[in-house]
């Protein structure tokens, strides 16, 4: 195993984590004060910077107008990012966006690619995902109440989806269907097809109220509609039936993005928790640091954020060695181990703050309630953990089992 | 030890449960969805249904114009207002309303009682409690920046507090403030002091953004500066230098009141938690609560919230029979036991939700960002468990220490 | 809910308590250095003065030669013997002993109380219940492969148990076996029956090596095989069938003793850390318990102590008015939870007591090893949580599940 | 970072991994069957066929008769080896001889090395190392009590040390004990002090009763006073008051060898676990492993050892590019990380086995005895904890503490 990061590498992510530091972090600041609408333009100002910077959507070829880099070199930049929550924004490697250019890149057809991947590779449009089903459980991924049957050279697609991230403003979404209901294989019913938001019979229901807060934008989770919208058949990814085998090859990756994010994060908390332990005093000379239960919590989250980022590199390492599916048990275990650590780490760095912490005067309680999600979206814990665990018993002799 | 309740409080219990059920919980949801100002009609018309029923501030004495229940009493029924975020409010006995009165009640002239308390009981008006300020650690309680020098006949105030909760809207104000700096003990160094929000120099800064949410009136937390403010000599409650020493006796029983809140507000995750195993299908005719690790959940929360609440209850009984000070070990078991047990029976609920589990839609969300505070409000955790535990050390013979 | 101890109970508990500490406390230490063989002697001698004293088996009825308290009653006094790894033995309501006098008091016939319980009342022999099956899951008790075919006026059993505690040494084993193979309701297919130990074809083939340790006597926990044993059919004790349903009413209370029990052991824990951190020093007067770390745990070990015991005095309580089987949920509940205090209390213990807590200078380490087994003794943490929480989420409209 | 392990030494892992597996696993039964001193002609047969395969003493230079491995690649090799407890013993690699012949090689002079180190790398004889004291806390190491007075050309110890593993059949001890006890530096008082066994006035008092074990041999940990005990001044291994310098670099490294074997530990009762879940049956055809509470307990096993080796392994790197007092951190973080995983997987592991787990016919329950010690000895968890927090509190500004 060989996690060494190149020189240029190393360059690159100081350089980015001195511009997020010096120039994203203030930006960050007037989105927690007035939002993600109000902070528009010195976001968009921002993206400029880094188009300038030749590090705009850094994870796509330079043939499509990205930065080229492999997935590996991707971890630490990634984490960089995450330190701030618009970090990967800025940098236009954020979520969905991110995993709907790779699965246009490696699926999409010639035409595809130059419509909807270009302009979102340049920033120019938004796209979201349509996957998740309200009446459904997202633990069975085949359960799925949207369909798209086939008239003619159209889809003709119904259903009703939720949790369409950043679906407010977005061009397009990409939605999972039910093409083929009778495939004897449950994971073959599904395709991928892409639906233009201005499409007749899409509607945008509402941004749902997460954590008591409607969102706006990209910061925005929606409700969605689809009543008889048409679509031409030319708009499917892959291969009818392919869905599920696209979504899979998709979350993988992404499981590791978001991992990467969460290490970001959990530096930023860990970062804070240290600087409040420093420099808060509980009484004249006495800092707060000094407090043994304090110090324990600095101790664990050291200890927990380096192995679980370690287990993250090695699974980044795996997949561009041996690809997505050879690792899906990594994937799994890292999954719900960072998101375990995550939510430790900010709940310590909660606690040392006090009732700052509690304000918005911290990224803080941003993540403590926007990343409660990290243990349910992407796969609950308990799914990734049933997963592996049946992988890993079978390989022990344990007979393979239904349901 | 006796928990038995009278069958008129379990009839009264029972009654207020079926109350909050049928009309209050209606009505929380309106506050979920428009706010607490928007639904401050509806709330209106049921805090006058409350009083139809007798039932209006009822921990407070009947010449008063409340109900007059004892404290034992008063856990059943805190625990059922706790089911809703406004069953207190709907009550009449809120914090920092509540502890108010009863600083008024017990520490009042006849003149202060008369002016403020009976407002307040008849819930004409609101007030405020400013104890917390920004630059120094609540952990240390004498350590304090806020000033009230006598002049004459006045006090002249001047600081700067936060977490002033419900200043929005809120009469007056009980002010701590170092009244006598030079005192020996520090514990005799300051006064509580009623201030109209009316009094010039007063300033409502803020309402501060606590997880993403400024909030409104009742549902809000203050910043407030006193820039010489001026009031009457006569506004002190009780003796000069004897604000610490109320606010311990304010405080022990308000924690006890806080905890019967937080068994509410797991008896509602619970319910929530088991009607959704209960209901939700992972696949046709599988319920989500068939899965071991909900099945785990279910148990250990059950177990935890009635184990605390014992507790909770046994403390309440003490303090009936032996008053505030002596039971102030048992206070700080439950206040930190409680919190953690609130903690992880929310974050079971949720994740047995899933997506569904993170927004607005129950109250889950609400109460996981609102009463991440818990464990820091009052006391934080390892205040408690550090003074607590200096007592017993000190029983088995360890000096005591300073600092 | 009235957990008040009468005068008479608390001051025997009180006579008990300085009894345990002062006289069997030096005989504890004697079993921990040479063991319980060596022990014997004096251990007698104890049981002597605990028959003068009038508190010998004081769970059996006085016409049978017991002490004759109730089951509530019975609670403290259970806590404080609890105290001493020997205190259950000394005053002979030691397990497997002590449910067996249950079950001969409650269903054996006149004679079988004659000739087995009164000298088991009275100490003059020892018992054993053979249940477990190394073969077969205990979390299925219904599923065992011990016979007892009827052959006229006898039973022929065969089988292989383990864990059967105390079998060294005792007069009569109550067995489990299958006496109704062919009955529909698999709950009714067993019976218990008395076996003496000189019976032809009873082999204790050995006392288990359990934590490095075979022990001896009552101490021990012994693999037997019944090989052809015949005994009369009189020795069934209640009706064919029955065994399954007589197992269930014996472990319930049995699991409440075993509770408190570990209580006992959990207070003796808290006093043996808080001992240490009160007189241990890090440095010339600087005590351990100074170190926040420390305190936590005095402190989270008094709440978790203090709730679960009221938990458990709930449990005999309802016991006491309800009866067993109206109570399952609450003595699961209190099974697992009770066994989780005591291992987070002795895992604390020994932390505070650094490499002496590993060393056999107190009985920290003894309760380490030997009671791991509270979480799979008498029902796994996992079997019990299970069994309540489908209990519980039926009465929210879950079907009832099988298997 | 590279982690990358050479062609040579995974081939070598793999030949001693099957090597223990096959060979060392029968004679390790013996050792829990019948103790160790019984199985002693086995494990001396097993020690020559190491000999014979060239690996004994694997990390010791090849000149003093060592199989000269570097530090890095003797991690998977330690690993391995930890799969079994008499594993290390086997190849000669046992604590805590591996960390005296590391003193000695290192800090010995050219006559210690030929007349010491020579035959303990052969296997010829065994030592131990005397620097816990019953009367000091072992937090504070420079608190001795054991001192060395010179007289002449010799040194004359007084003192009393226990824990002093292996002494039982040592030829000698390497003593900590104060020579300079006017220096103004505390850390500069001590040295460490060649003893043989058979010097007068050293004795083995007692071999510690050990969680019930008093043990034997090489498994035993002894109690020992030094009465008036002369050895030659040329037994002082380095400089006069350099012990503590010295011990502090033997304990880094031997640190990480302990987290490595315990990481062998951690893979063992993983295999155990699984294979008992893969196997055992609930009932006919219905797996201990299809419980959902067992699978999460694998998947949370494989992440946690994961994440906690790759740990180790960077700490190992760390080692050997900067060497032991640049990595102190990170040693500290390893200790008490792999430590808190090891107690959790052996916790799981015997509770997948259920009354099994509790009995030596696997190694989980001697484990689970026996390394409870792992969150003690070597600095208790709390020890690194506090004292890594500091450093890092210290990089964030705050001032450095006394105490």
């Amino acid at each position: 195993m060989d996690f060494t990061v190149s020189t240029a590498v190393r360059d690159l992510t100081a350089t980015v984590r001195r511009f997020v530091d010096e120039e994203v972090l203030p930006v960050e600041r007037l989105v927690l004060d007035k939002g993600f609408g109000a902070a528009g333009v010195e976001i968009e100002r921002l993206r400029g910077r880094v188009r300038e910077m030749g590090l705009f959507t850094p994870h796509m070829p330079k043939e499509w107008g990205g930065g080229g880099l492999p997935f590996l070199d991707l971890a630490p930049l990634s984490e960089v990012l995450g330190r701030s929550l618009i970090g990967h924004y800025v940098f236009n490697v954020q979520a969905p966006d991110a995993g709907n250019m790779e699965l246009l890149l490696h699926h999409g057809t010639p035409e595809q690619k130059e419509r909807w991947l270009r302009p979102l590779v340049h920033g120019d449009v938004r796209s979201c995902f349509g996957m998740t089903e309200p009446e459904f459980a997202g633990s069975n991924p085949v359960w799925l109440g949207t369909t798209a049957r086939r008239e003619g050279d159209e889809y003709v697609l119904d259903g009703h989806k939720w949790f369409t991230s950043a679906a407010d403003g977005a061009t397009f979404c990409i939605v999972m269907a039910v093409t083929n209901p009778g495939a004897a294989n449950p994971y073959a019913r599904a395709s991928q097809i892409l639906v233009p938001l201005d499409a007749a019979g899409f509607e945008v229901v509402q941004n749902l109220a997460v954590m008591g807060e409607r969102g706006e934008g990209w910061m925005s989770h929606a409700e969605i509609r689809l009543d008889d919208v048409r679509v031409p058949a030319a708009n499917r990814i892959g291969a009818e039936g392919s869905g599920f085998a696209l979504a899979q090859e998709r979350l993988g990756p992404g499981r590791v993005h978001h991992c990467m994010r969460w290490l970001g994060i959990c530096e930023r908390a860990f970062d804070l928790l240290c600087e409040r332990a420093a420099r808060r005093e509980l009484s004249p000379g006495k800092p707060l640091g000094g407090r043994q239960l304090v110090q324990a919590w600095v101790a664990e989250s050291r200890a927990e954020i380096d192995a679980a980022r370690l287990l993250v590199l090695r699974t980044a390492w795996r997949i561009d060695r041996e690809g997505a599916s050879a690792t899906r048990d990594d994937v799994s275990l890292i999954k719900f181990h960072t998101a375990g650590v995550l939510q430790r780490v900010l709940d310590r760095a909660i606690q040392t703050h006090g009732a700052l912490g509690l304000t918005d005067a911290t990224p803080l309680a941003f993540w403590w309630r926007h990343e409660r999600g990290a243990r349910i979206y992407d796969g609950a814990d308990e799914v990734h953990k049933t997963s592996v665990a049946k992988r890993i018993l079978e390989r022990y002799g344990m007979e393979r089992m239904k349901g």
